[in-house]
């Protein structure tokens, strides 16, 4: 189901708040203007980034694109049937300015992914004609003063009216010719009274003057013509009817108040749901969504952990899932379209689906990739199918396994990093992962050096793996941790290039940060630029330190790019597949936590800004 | 006529070139993705801004955004039916990324702008799916450079293959096997052999080694298979054959080459013709003209007006023309769409106008306002009326004046300056006017200062008018240049406002310059971030020094927004009214420019940096 601005939105959100207060589990897809705004994609995701700098990398250069389009699938479970049913969702967004003092949102385009979903059709006349507004949350707080603040005022309760008020002389004579009108007005049998077109200025001026001088009796209102001229329309009422027009004008602000948060009120009701959100590759998605529709995103990534188990406490990327142990060995491709094929075939079952009444349904045998609410629909059947096979391997087999399974507690709260050799995941739920790097070399080299030069300089080493870094530098990985001292001892002499192991490289990084530090102290101007308010380090500056390596958690190395097939990541254990389902209803979790993160926010807006100066003096103690 | 992408761009091209061949002027006319990125467009224009303020806050907020239709309309006046024939286009621009190593382009969109183009019909589709690509001039020479290099490394006169090439050790396998492969096709009776798919590194090992192998006899190519994977096709060729494919390819490298530049050669069409190219408020228009399809703009106005008066020889801005005596007294409103009416009545005459054979009409009752193609036909339109009507003030009258006429020439290269008080325009020609500003006070305040709170504080003064420059400051001028010293000695023990006079507050800010100059030396840090070549101060900095009054430019304060009808404007004497139009043919005039502009973009290059660096501690000597 295609929705755009306004009517059409208001007409159908309730039918997307039944979806949601229905459904088993949602799975999203965003489609965005753009990716990343580096140098180059690849030059941003290196395959040694630690969980901390990817997080920064995608913040820096990603969250100035605009999620222009949203897909929603929610799936529900039918147990006569034995089938899931679907009502997908395509949701164009588009923050079209709410009123002429309403934020003026600039987003970045990036021509290569406006290029790519141009030739995958996609309407952008549709995002930008109709796309859906939307508010985040401090807009909406901003919003709502502005109207509480205007109705107070209006009420009289203002402190502005309760004086006379001081008129500027040259307006003087215009505001007593409109005193004069509206006394032989009063005087008069006329009900209301136009007053000519003026200026904002004259406007208020006429409100306060009107406001202190005929507190009763009289009801004020601007009205706009069709020429988008402003004029004030002044009516004798009683107190009653005064009253009611209060009330009217009142239930009319609301509307359009919610008009205005608009779109984001499917976020919030999501969200609030508690309930299992589905994506695959997920990580920019959820990113933008907190970032578009809730609030900036912090400075920290474990600021921004638990800002993301706050607004969705249950998160799985279908592309880990695929990724990780008993699936790894059997899927080869985990783009989404080629998964999406292979979990047809045994030993997969694809699963019974139908699309709910008054619900399109998609057909996966003709592609729609890359519309969103096809990519969310497909991603769910992903997930399915994923959950199913994992419960064909118990004992005795499970037919179905449900969203809240325990047995898919092992996926939960992952989001699969991208092109990172040796850290599958981001952990959502507590310190990430942190492998050895013994085998990892750190090289630079002149800028006209390639990937060839590499390969013959290290061509005594047999197999090696090169992540280049940027023009003159890249880690160099070799098969063999012990033949990284040899390496390194080989290359004192060489004056065109250098090589240090991965620890020298990081100690030496954090010796620079340091004296940068203390360079940026000195230099006081440059901080001042940079930061509204200085301060302290955070006290997350040493949560890095613990180790992230808990029995429970699965682990498996990107297959994607990196090509480390060979190595062996840990399964998922006999004990955590037989765990029995949780039955819990997921929503009053989920409204726990969204009190949480109301509160949390307004801690974070004050600890955000301390986390935010210490950001320029932090260095990850751990990798 | 509507020009989108590729076929439809190539095929029309000459026509294009023949329009611009033909005309006598053009009018142009630019819609962009955005016009401001800063808070407000208010805030960015302040009534006092220096041209080169301005030009700095332009420079800096609105080039960003994209110029993403192009609207050129040439008019050819026909002697025998004493009409106008116009050709009118409106092209769809978008920098498709032209290949995987090509610039890949970022560009902003404002919500507000693109929310008013879609209200008013734009069809962003066309945009994004069929713009028109394009090329600056130095992405035009390093493709040039990459085609070139490409090709001396084919024809084996790169240094690369002229010796063995080193093999990495994993894989010399994969290689040997390629050539164990060509030996057989060698010996065989095929004409070609197709190599599977592989990546571009091993693509590269062979080209590499086949060259240096089998310098003759056999012809190399990469072809795509419709799965986008890259494979190696060998054929047996004689050297005529060998020769003759080279030469295709070059000439179909050559024809990429253009399809690249695409957008760009009209511009580079319109600039080398020398003729008078008309446009409406077109500052904006040329600035972005110039960094979409020349280069990036100079950090320095008179950098900027010198590329500029290279670029587009003879500008004429028809906002500019309608806010000049002798229109001034008789145009209200200079709003294009209002303009274009108002010169239909008397004592105007519309000029007689047909579209050209092929070419669509567009009917002025109709509006298509904000298609770039309608808007630049309406400005020549208004161009013509009010050209002709000078020619009626003459002794004989003129029924029709040429865009060659000596009667226009006051109002060339001056471009209208949005909402500057007592600055109408920008002299591309010479230094820029430097009105007295002695009845201008500088007033700081609290930032809960409204509007009226400056009329109570100045209501003393009899009228004043305010430019606000921020939240906590503002311009005030008064009506009496003598009150100014007493609106200051009055403030002197005020504690929450303070009042300086116009010439105190540039000297303290100069000061302030002049402080942060030696700040900015002292922290070396910053200034060495910031700027790459550090150096003295350029030769343009004293430039504004000299007064920019020559009796024979026109000048005219803003009709517009400032209110400022009662001042007295210089007049167009009769003299220069009654010089004789000029037949001397542009061409060779814009081609001399042409040439000068690429000798200037060299020195540029080299200057560019030098003002660059003198930009941050420069200090505007003159208001």
């Amino acid at each position: 189901m295609e929705i755009i601005r306004s009517i059409d939105f208001k007409i159908n959100l309730h039918k997307v708040y039944q979806a949601i207060e229905e459904a088993d589990f949602f799975a999203i897809d965003g489609e965005f203007s753009g990716i990343s705004d580096g140098p180059s994609v690849t030059a941003l995701t290196n395959g040694f980034d630690t969980p901390e700098e990817r997080y920064q990398k995608l913040k820096k250069h990603s969250m100035d694109f605009l999620l222009f389009q949203f897909g929603l699938c929610a799936f529900k479970y039918d147990q006569t049937d034995s089938k899931h049913i679907t009502k997908s969702f395509n949701f164009y967004v588009f923050p079209k300015p709410f009123s002429r003092s309403s934020p003026d949102i600039k987003f970045v385009c990036q021509s290569s992914s406006i290029d790519f979903l141009a030739s995958q059709g996609f309407d952008f006349n549709k995002v930008f004609c109709s796309g859906i507004p939307y508010l985040n949350q401090e807009e909406e707080r901003q919003l709502r003063e502005q109207f509480d603040e205007k109705r107070s005022q209006a009420n009289g309760t203002g402190a502005l009216t309760k004086c006379p008020v001081t008129i500027p002389e040259d307006q003087r004579k215009f505001i007593d010719q409109v005193i004069e009108k509206i006394e032989d007005f009063l005087q008069s049998e006329e009900k209301s009274l136009d007053l000519e077109p003026c200026t904002g200025f004259q406007r208020k001026l006429i409100y306060q003057t009107l406001s202190w001088k005929y507190p009763k009796g009289i009801h004020v209102e601007t009205l706009e013509t069709e020429k988008k001229e402003r004029h004030i329309l002044i009516s004798k009422v009683d107190e009653e009817e005064r009253k009611r027009r209060e009330q009217e004008k009142y239930a009319k602000e609301q509307e359009e108040l919610n008009d205005a948060v608009g779109f984001s009120r499917v976020i919030h009701a999501i969200a609030n749901s508690g309930k299992l959100v589905v994506g695959h590759n997920m990580l920019l998605d959820v990113m933008h969504t907190i970032h578009q529709f809730y609030c900036p995103l912090p400075a920290d990534l474990n600021e921004f952990k638990e800002m993301t188990t706050c607004v969705f406490p249950r998160l799985l990327d279908t592309k880990l899932m695929a990724s990780t142990q008993p699936f790894k060995d059997i899927i080869n491709n985990t783009s989404l379209a080629e998964l999406e094929k292979r979990l047809k075939e045994t030993p997969f079952d694809p699963p019974k689906v139908e699309s709910a009444e008054g619900f399109p349904s998609y057909d996966t045998a003709s592609e729609q990739l890359h519309e969103a609410g096809y990519d969310a629909y497909i991603t769910g059947l992903c997930f399915i199918s994923m959950a199913n096979y994992l419960g064909s391997l118990l004992g005795p087999p499970k037919m179905c396994v449900s969203a809240r399974s325990k047995h898919i507690e092992p996926f939960f709260n992952k989001l699969f990093l991208m092109r990172v050799m040796d850290i599958p995941y981001l952990n959502l739920e507590g310190p990430d992962l942190q492998p050895k790097r013994d085998h990892v070399l750190h090289v630079t080299f002149p800028k006209e050096w390639k990937t060839s030069d590499l390969y013959q300089l290290f061509s005594a080493f047999g197999n090696i793996q090169i992540s280049w870094i940027d023009d003159t530098s890249a880690f160099v990985s070799l098969s063999q941790p012990e033949q990284v001292q040899i390496a390194v001892n080989t290359s004192k002499y060489a004056e065109s290039y250098r090589i240090q192991t991965y620890a020298e490289y990081v100690g030496r990084k954090r010796e620079d940060k340091q004296v940068k530090r203390k360079w940026t102290e000195d230099s006081w101007k440059e901080v001042d630029r940079k930061q509204p308010n200085v301060s302290g380090p955070c006290s997350h500056t040493n949560s890095f330190t613990a180790t992230g390596m808990t029995g429970k958690r699965t682990r498996s190395p990107d297959p994607g790019e990196a090509g480390l097939e060979d190595r062996e990541p840990e399964e998922i254990s006999d004990s955590e597949l037989e765990q029995t389902d949780s039955c819990v209803d997921p929503l009053p979790e989920g409204r726990k936590k969204a009190k949480k993160l109301k509160r949390m926010k307004k801690e974070l807006s004050l600890a955000g800004t301390v986390a935010g100066s210490a950001m320029l003096f932090e260095v990850p103690d751990t990798w």
